[in-house]
């Protein structure tokens, strides 16, 4: 066999001082048999004439390929590559090392196969068609780093055409882990959801989705501003989802800056870049909750932030409070197959969200609102109580 | 966790009596990331933040998700399910174990890594799209039991479209293994390819396949003959593949029957199924060769065929001299894949076959013209001459 492809010849080459290249040399999936092919009979019964047996009691019998097929068990990881991590638009090969690692956390947290699936086509269209063509194959459908607004219409759409759980982590999974780590800062500093007044700063696939399930949660009262301000129902540039926001956020009509909405808020949830004012965090009520994810520079400096807030989190692995979508993704798929879930319903993410504030328990401080990502118990919690969601609300095979 | 779906709860079930059953439970592949996530570092590194600096490297440099991704060594084994096996068309899910089949066999046999697509679409613009689409998550495209004629365009616009290799198995893997067990069969009956007069009986994929490596690797003669007859340039029922067949076989201008072109013929070439009379067999020239490749039952009887010719050949495991295209296509998309091949040219193919040949080497007899379907050298010879040839041909990256 010739030697290896990506061979690590030139190891002591110009990439040789960063170990992330040394993890990704020759990429960091493999794809392997649950059985070994030795004996004329192994290669009779996992390809012909024994598969064909196999084959006809499925086309017999559709039903069977839930168990006699891997595809229930995998979960495609979609991107078009448009909004990857901080970096942008950098197209679907610069950002398969993203999916890659995607499938790793599906595997070592979940214990579900995942296949990276970057295209070569951002037309809203064209994903959907491709995503609907090559769906027979999975048991599941993560979109990952696809650029808002057409996230919202990709997910929809697929959401529509398949019967099988479709899920925009870069919305979903974050707006779960927001949750969770809300309902735990609130109970922290001795409040409930009803009790909070919300200010997300950033109207892309993140802020729309954590405004989403804050909503439906419970939430007191909530503002969204984007890089115009605070979005307000007399605003005359919204696109379809903004206008939605509109209609269903920002009760009292507020039509200034996301500084200024900040006055007497009791959250910021910073998901947008870009950096805040020390002042306008001073102005927050007392006892305030700072959540400010931007990666990896917070728009509130954590250290400032501790000055005036009660809870601080970002995304950030070296600073305590990490809202990171691996607490999710891989418990709400895998509860998802487990029931058979032909949807991921707003339940379920509830549900989830619940599941993880549930595993800090009674070792709840400021500092500790949410698990660790390697904490191994979060994606067994998740998974139970969205399987168990998802049998209650009948959205089940 | 909850217990894994298709779980063997049923396992006393009506499917324990098939061991192929208990091979399929669950499924017969997984994938697994090649490097484990145990500490934050790991976390760190594999996912973010810096997969971040790899992806901004490839972005900056495309080249490098040659070496920094795992999509330069993943075969996509891709099928809508309309020609699976002798089964016909059965549809995706039910196609999909003979593809997890596939995907296991270039994993055993060539070290690849494979993912199974099968197709919710037989239109043949769907399907073309749909691969372009997903094409920068692999490195090469083995195209797998779709049914003829949209096989041949399918694939053709695929190689137009594409710059890494696609394959459709059914086609180019047959022809090879035939090319390489023909040869020998010449050589054992002291005879050279150009000797020969071939009747090809079937005009599928693997039929007009053959038709075709065995005119570039210098057949004497050749007819091949569908359901109609002999294909012969005066036909006026004739699709543009089979007329490009008429037009470059049969010099003769035969107009008859199959049986009656195998009067005085040294090669039967089955690929149709159905049933060859005797007396046709009889009629073949002195030594002559038969490969009855329909499976599982024969074209033409081999305790009756050995009768008449000096070998014979079937697609049978239990049978000498089997025709198995994992001989083929493992080492095949090895071989482009180490050589970083832009395609699969005929005088790949053709190198292909002659490794193969080659590994029977001095071991050469009637009932070993091939090599075993579980010889581990086979993969590896016909991965170093299809590397060396691509090189050569100067279709590498």
């Amino acid at each position: 066999m010739g030697a290896e492809t990506g061979s690590t010849e030139d190891s002591a080459d110009r990439f040789g001082h960063d170990p992330a290249f040394a993890v990704h040399e020759g990429g960091k999936l493999t794809v392997r048999p649950t059985r070994g092919i030795a004996s004329r009979e192994d290669l009779a019964l996992t390809y012909t004439p024994g598969v064909a047996r196999v084959s006809s009691a499925i086309a017999a019998e559709p039903a069977l390929a839930r168990r006699f097929t891997w595809a229930p068990r995998v979960v495609a990881v979609v991107s078009d590559g448009t909004a990857v991590l901080g970096l942008g638009d950098i197209g679907p090969s610069a950002a398969l090392p993203v999916m890659e690692g995607k499938a790793c956390l599906f595997s070592e947290f979940a214990g579900l196969s995942s296949v990276p699936v970057v295209l070569s086509t951002t037309d809203v269209d064209q994903i959907v068609e491709t995503v609907v063509a090559i769906a027979p194959s999975f048991g599941g459908i993560n979109l990952e780093d696809i650029s808002a607004p057409r996230c919202f219409e990709i997910e929809e759409r697929l959401r529509e055409r398949l019967d099988i759980p479709v899920m925009h982590d870069d919305q979903h999974g974050t707006a779960i882990v927001v949750l969770a780590a809300l309902r735990n800062a609130a109970r922290v500093t001795g409040r409930g959801l009803g009790d909070l007044r919300v200010v997300v700063a950033g109207a892309g696939a993140a802020g729309v989705a954590c405004t989403k399930i804050l909503l439906e949660a419970g939430i007191g009262d909530l503002a969204v501003a984007d890089s115009r301000g605070v979005i307000h129902t007399g605003r005359d540039d919204l696109t379809p989802v903004k206008r939605w926001v509109a209609d269903n956020t920002n009760r009292a009509g507020y039509a200034g800056t996301m500084v200024g909405a900040l006055e007497g808020a009791d959250v910021y949830l910073g998901l947008s870049g870009g950096s805040v004012p020390e002042a306008a965090i001073a102005a927050m009520a007392p006892d305030c909750i700072v959540f400010s994810l931007a990666n990896p520079t917070p728009e509130v400096d954590p250290e400032m932030a501790a000055r005036y807030a009660a809870v601080v989190a970002t995304g950030r692995s070296d600073l305590p409070n990490q809202i990171n979508n691996v607490l999710a993704f891989p418990g709400v798929f895998r509860g998802a197959i487990d029931a058979g879930a032909t949807a991921i319903t707003e339940q379920m993410k509830i549900a989830a969200a619940e599941a993880i504030a549930g595993v800090v328990g009674d070792d709840l401080a400021p500092g500790y609102i949410v698990p660790s990502p390697l904490d191994r118990r979060v994606a067994t919690a998740v998974a139970e109580a969205v399987a168990a969601c998802a049998r209650t609300e009948d959205v089940t095979v």
